[in-house]
């Protein structure tokens, strides 16, 4: 499992407006895609307007060849894009240790 | 509940005795903090010597007063502090949306 986290920022003043965005495409566009297992989005408590979404994906191919090179990317983006502030930063993670609990 | 990402560069070269510094931390020092809920420490695919720490707190003010301003602290930092390339980045959030299923 591959966890893909973009950093991104959008206008302040529409983060209630994105926040529905976001929840929006993700539940109804990039759920649909090969590999993909779940998301958040979290919100920063210092800085207004910075967000990071987290997805996670079963292989990294399934976000960069499958999700970015298919045909869902389009409807994400005219969901999402059209708030950000700043072209997001992606990059990906692998899990090195969690607590038992979680 | 509030996610603390802790923005990490240590030296790549050094990266497997990190890992293995940085899990006992969280499980011997930080796990004993009052508010502590979890963690999770990830590693980036693209940028070797670049992790994100993740750890759940139940307050903001557990991470930011009992734990950075209590005596857990100094502990937490012999453990890890010597691997820092630069001082960590570390940012708090609060969870927007997820999916149903996690």
């Amino acid at each position: 499992m591959i966890l893909e986290v973009a950093d991104i920022r959008v206008d302040p003043a529409r983060a209630t407006e994105f926040e529905a965005a976001i929840r929006h495409g993700a539940e109804t566009v990039a759920s649909r895609a090969t590999g993909f297992r779940g998301y958040k989005v979290n919100r920063s408590v210092e800085s207004p307007g910075r967000y990071l979404l987290m997805i996670y994906w079963d292989t990294l191919e399934d976000h960069t060849v499958g999700f970015r090179q298919g045909p869902l990317f389009g409807e994400w983006r005219a969901i999402v894009g059209p708030f950000f502030a700043a072209p997001p930063h992606v990059e990906h993670f692998e899990l090195v240790a969690k607590s038992a609990g979680g």
